[in-house]
């Protein structure tokens, strides 16, 4: 399949592995590369000397693209783009911020640079400042959320109304099925976090990937909306949370409870109480952890047999 | 098109209009069954001489099938339930409640009964209970929802994979383009409230049919949690709502508030100040007032042309 998309990232699938915090590293980026998708290694998580190493890394393992996931609020932002592009990374995906003082700082470098936004205000604002491409992510992702709430369903065609730079979805994406459909809705390729936080090659504690694999229909729920909304499985903290903002709890009161190291106490460090566990709502349909160039093939594989399914279809339309 | 939801109701299209509350009555549900579709009466705001009124101009105006939907916590249900066996209603959808009782009653009166869930666990629980077919309801969608806040993009993959019984999706569908992706998704057919809610034959006031036509991305929001889920547009009412919830306001502080009759005062008789305003996420892409009639045919033809769209794609599989 050949689109903007895949043209765009040299690339033979329109599958990117998003970049997630404490999930994404370069042994799980380079597997996804190798398998035809785009692979993601996730900063977020990683001190700068450390991302440096798995740019490192990813580059023995693949010959394929590749790309890198910043969020734009790092606190040291200025030293992960140094290494951008001190190793020559050709693709950056930015989040969580402001894309307008690096979109030129990279595009000026050669690389190629996609913004993520959950609303179509940001989807124009993205294209303005000059991004190539832009991930939209719907109300049902994982992690870190727009305060729009907007839906896949609802974000993709309203979006694509609006920018003409090509569009990626992301939030309740995981199979053939649910890629298909986002094509459907207007997207040129899909973003998928929750199947390869799943993956045998995440960095993810064994178990959040369990955690992940049990969750059922109901059981993640968007919180912290007074501070930055965030999707999260609903555990021992995440009740915490919730008893804090029904009574009312100020910004204040919610960072006293976050606290620090929450994220990677529980997605790295396998606490799965006080822990703050970052998955989407997809991870209902997620029922085994797999070898991630697996989950590629199998989602491309439902992808092409869903689409011929609709070509056996009759549909006759009213004279 | 021929599927189980086509055969169950006896339409041409698996395309049903919802049966909204202030915006349902015969003259709209007649037109969208004599298009093709299935068009439903909302009974949830008529008394019950009006509903039955309602049915017989219906039955005058098409000899299609059309239903009839009933929220199940409505004050005299039962009223509603003799009109229906009496006019010889053969279709109701029920919403808003337990299907059991009632389930069994319309069946063994031979009437198909659809009941409208917004998570697995209700869906498996319809079924149990005998419904011929089921709706599911995403986050997406306007006015009443659940409070799992699952959106359609993870609700139909996981109801489909929990339940046997015919699949209908709702929330976020308003064009051809959403009604396919529902189908990929794995439902066997849609239902649209937003789009038919600003149709020329809807009973809503015109200010509140220009009100979803000028609505954008981020315009509506699910708010009034601890009472029941509702999904409105961000008006003056809605302010003062998102006020009293931020400051941790009570159930019965809630009920004050929203006080009796805002819905009507909103939709039905134009108040977009005062008034509660229910609609989806969708009405950001809804952008013009159309006959029902025409709705249906471009829905049905937009479908066409994208399913045609996706037959000329060439996609090779990574050997």
């Amino acid at each position: 399949m050949k689109n903007r998309v895949t043209e765009l990232f040299g690339i033979k699938y329109p599958l990117i592995q998003a970049g997630m915090v404490w999930c994404a590293p370069w042994e799980l980026a380079s597997v996804v590369s190798n398998a035809g998708g785009l692979g993601i290694i996730g900063a977020a998580s990683m001190y700068p000397d450390v991302l440096r190493i798995h740019i490192q890394q990813c580059k023995k393992a693949t010959d394929n693209s590749f790309a890198v996931n910043i969020p734009l609020l790092y606190p040291e932002v200025g030293k992960l783009m140094e290494i951008i592009v001190e190793e020559g990374v050709k693709i950056v995906f930015t989040s969580a911020g402001n894309p307008k003082v690096w979109t030129s700082f990279l595009k000026e470098k050669g690389v190629t640079v996609v913004h993520v936004v959950s609303s179509v205000k940001f989807a124009k604002k993205a294209e303005e400042v000059g991004v190539d491409a832009v991930v939209a992510e719907g109300f049902e992702a994982g992690g870190h959320n727009g305060r729009e709430e907007t839906t896949t369903m609802c974000l993709i065609p309203a979006i694509k109304q609006a920018i003409s730079v090509p569009l990626i979805a992301a939030g309740g994406i995981a199979t053939g099925e649910t890629m298909l459909a986002s094509m459907v809705l207007g997207a040129e390729g899909v973003q998928i976090g929750s199947r390869f936080a799943a993956s045998k090659e995440s960095s993810a504690h064994v178990n959040f990937k369990n955690a992940i694999v049990q969750a059922a229909e109901g059981d993640t729920k968007l919180t912290m909306k007074k501070l930055i909304p965030v999707r999260l499985i609903k555990n021992k903290f995440f009740q915490q949370v919730q008893v804090a903002e029904n009574e009312g709890a100020s910004m204040d009161e919610l960072v006293q409870l976050l606290g620090s190291a929450r994220a990677k106490k529980g997605m790295f460090e396998g606490d799965m109480d006080e822990g703050e566990l970052e998955i989407g709502q997809v991870s209902a349909i997620i029922n085994e952890i797999k070898p991630a160039a697996q989950i590629v093939n199998e989602i491309i594989e439902e992808y092409e047999e869903a689409r011929q399914n609709l070509l056996s279809e009759t549909f006759e339309i009213q004279g």
